[in-house]
């Protein structure tokens, strides 16, 4: 592929349009989503500070006629169609909406006709889930996570299965309940199996959690039969997204052995509202660590290709209150996206626009890094207290369960926006 | 749901298209798919006999006039649209297509302008992949196959393990990979880990096998937070066909702890291309094994639910000589469709039009009944002699893996026609 310049990345560039450094969408990020407003259907969108930019309005008067995408890429319910137009049209696009919010571009500043169609504000608005998934992989590919949790379900000493270090380990999950942030988590009903009795009951979770992750939303990949390698991989990854895959810990325990989560997890997952795209985040790419034992010739990769994004995760009670229980990053992969999508297809698997592959559950090194409540309160263990004085192991009804995400450089912050989601009782 | 009358089940219509005694299609079966012809696009199909029935030319023509379908409905790529009708308007339709077929009705029969449109040849037609699959579910539903498997990989005294009585067992699969009967299967490759090594290879499969497996289609499901009952089932099962889930046995082997099968799996899965209707099978069910230890209520049910399908598989080597390897049967499910679709949904899980949920291999209490080449060759320890003097441990490249399936009784017979795949080497 020819690298063309992803000049939106400019970090000299300034908007015309107003942007706090507090905010999450300066002009260098740029993200996609799909949004309505009172006035508006479902469309396509692109924030910027707390406004978002109408790319169906945008077409319509005439600013992206230098570019091959009609009116149903944008005037659509999904990315999808838009992203069908791969990594390089959607960099001239986005290269585009740069130059034309430039402060010192006023095609479209100085059009107040136009104005009033293209801008919305983001407050006025309603996001919606931006991509029609098609499937829905997650990994397992945080290396402190899976020693948590193999420490704690079979043996400190032996926590990392011995396929761990060959193989990004990952699952199929359930791409239908896939919710946008906003939307309401129901506690999943399910069977527990308790240590002391024979048989297993039945009844709501008694222990409901998150779990911090990053998802990678694909452009078209390959046919059946052929693979992706490492190299090619950044050219199929159109963005990023934050995603918390919520797992119902005593379900887990019981159903999981031998085929993997299935109830545990498919009651829902959560994503973010804003694609990043991959463009956008490459500024902040760095190394990942030394993988010994030595690792497979398919799944070797050049250059880095981590990427460092500060993660956090706050609950907020039903009183109000917010309170953080884990600062993680991306960069504390062991496995990262390239690896990933190589891995995915070396059996020939075929990848389709709008699948969503996600890294499992984030945890860095330290206590307070660690990305489930299952690590954080140890099991159980270690209760956390809450500003309202009452303490959690899991998540409660009424809790709000917060993901915020943001790479940052002396220049400027890419942020994802909020993923927030309310649990409510069963059903 | 009103219990609207299957009229088409009638055994006593005969049909004025002429269908031999040996057909899978007489019509009392009426199953959907999806065909082209060098003249025609992609479209809706039904099959008699030897013919198709072309469901947009019926209803161009005015023989649908009194359901409520559209042109859209037939003239697609796919069966999601018109199945989006539900359960009755379905049944409705196929007890006019009964009509319309019977030898008594002259309304199409003497239509010779309209017969010209509406029939074509099955042997002049090409058959496509007939769903839009959303999400895809394989159970592990057949108690002798996971017996046969925990005896070989753990141990005859425990074979079963402790969840496998109390719980449909199941994982999500991948659906970008379902492809139809006829399409290639490319044999896949991956990370395996011999005995004697301490480090994995990589390389084509050694253990490429079939899973004899049936899968059904929903019709629309509930949303998110509610669950569908064991007595609701039946009323969101569009139909059923024959599924091949393919499988790398030394891949997954090395993969499959503790997340489940994913590269060993999600290279290829292939289904017949006609879907016969629940409605079609009501005639052939039967009951299932006495289940102890008592299952939690949500999983009881009442009446027949389970169905008499003989099953069978061949594999036709290179020279064109097919040996039967397994003679199995639906009923021997441990779980049927309604337990399945009430265990999965049960968590709040949300089913749409056009998931695929399937039975995981069916074996039989013999021998000869084994669904997978695993078990039929024991491990590869009691290889399998072929017509040309060969021997298989498991599938070669160059095989074509054969499943037929059909319910029948002293009336008739419904069946499913050839599901049929030939293995390629690695591309």
């Amino acid at each position: 592929m020819v690298k063309d310049s992803i000049s939106a990345n400019n970090p000299s560039i300034n908007s015309w349009i107003e942007v706090s450094s507090e905010s999450d969408f300066p002009i260098q990020n740029l993200p996609f989503g799909i949004y309505s407003t009172k006035n508006k259907t479902k469309r396509v969108g692109v924030a910027i500070g707390d406004r978002i930019l109408d790319l169906s309005q945008l077409l319509e008067h005439g600013y992206l006629n230098s570019l091959s995408f009609c009116e149903h890429c944008f005037s659509n319910e999904f990315l999808n169609r838009m992203m069908g137009h791969g990594k390089l049209e959607i960099r001239d696009l986005r290269n585009r909406i740069s130059e034309l919010l430039n402060v010192e571009n006023p095609e479209l500043s100085q059009n107040k006709e136009a104005l009033n169609k293209v801008l919305d504000l983001q407050i006025e608005s309603e996001m919606h889930l931006p991509v029609k998934i098609g499937d829905y992989t997650d990994f397992y590919s945080s290396e402190q996570h899976a020693f948590n949790v193999g420490s704690m379900f079979r043996d400190p000493d032996n926590a990392l299965l011995p396929n761990w270090k060959h193989i990004p380990v990952a699952y199929h999950g359930r791409s239908s309940s896939i919710v946008a942030s906003g939307e309401p988590i129901f506690r999943p009903k399910g069977q527990q199996k308790l240590n002391d009795q024979e048989n297993p009951i039945f009844g709501p979770t008694k222990l409901l959690d998150f779990e911090l992750e990053m998802g990678f939303i694909t452009f078209d990949g390959k046919s059946l039969g052929e693979h992706i390698t490492t190299d090619e991989a950044d050219n199929y990854i159109f963005g990023m997204c934050l995603f918390n895959d919520w797992s119902a810990r005593d379900i887990q325990k019981w159903e999981y052995v031998p085929l993997g989560p299935f109830l545990a997890k498919n009651f829902a997952s959560s994503m973010s509202c804003w694609i990043v795209t991959l463009d956008a985040l490459e500024p902040f790419r760095t190394n990942g660590p030394i993988q010994d034992p030595k690792i497979l010739p398919y799944l070797e990769y050049k250059g880095d290709k981590h990427i460092d994004i500060n993660l956090s995760v706050s609950i907020e009670t039903p009183n109000g209150e917010e309170k953080t229980v884990c600062n993680s990053n991306y960069k504390h992969m062991y496995w990262n996206m390239n690896q990933q999508l190589a891995h995915h297809s070396v059996n020939g698997c075929n990848i389709n626009c709008g699948d969503l592959l996600a890294s499992g559950t984030i945890s860095g090194p330290e206590e307070g890094s660690f990305g489930s409540m299952l690590e954080i309160s140890w099991r159980g263990t270690k209760p956390v207290s809450m500003p309202d004085g009452s303490q959690r192991k899991f998540i409660n009804d009424g809790d709000k369960v917060i993901f915020r995400g943001a790479a940052s450089n002396k220049n400027y912050k890419v942020g994802f926006g909020k993923l927030i989601s309310e649990v409510f009782p069963t059903k």
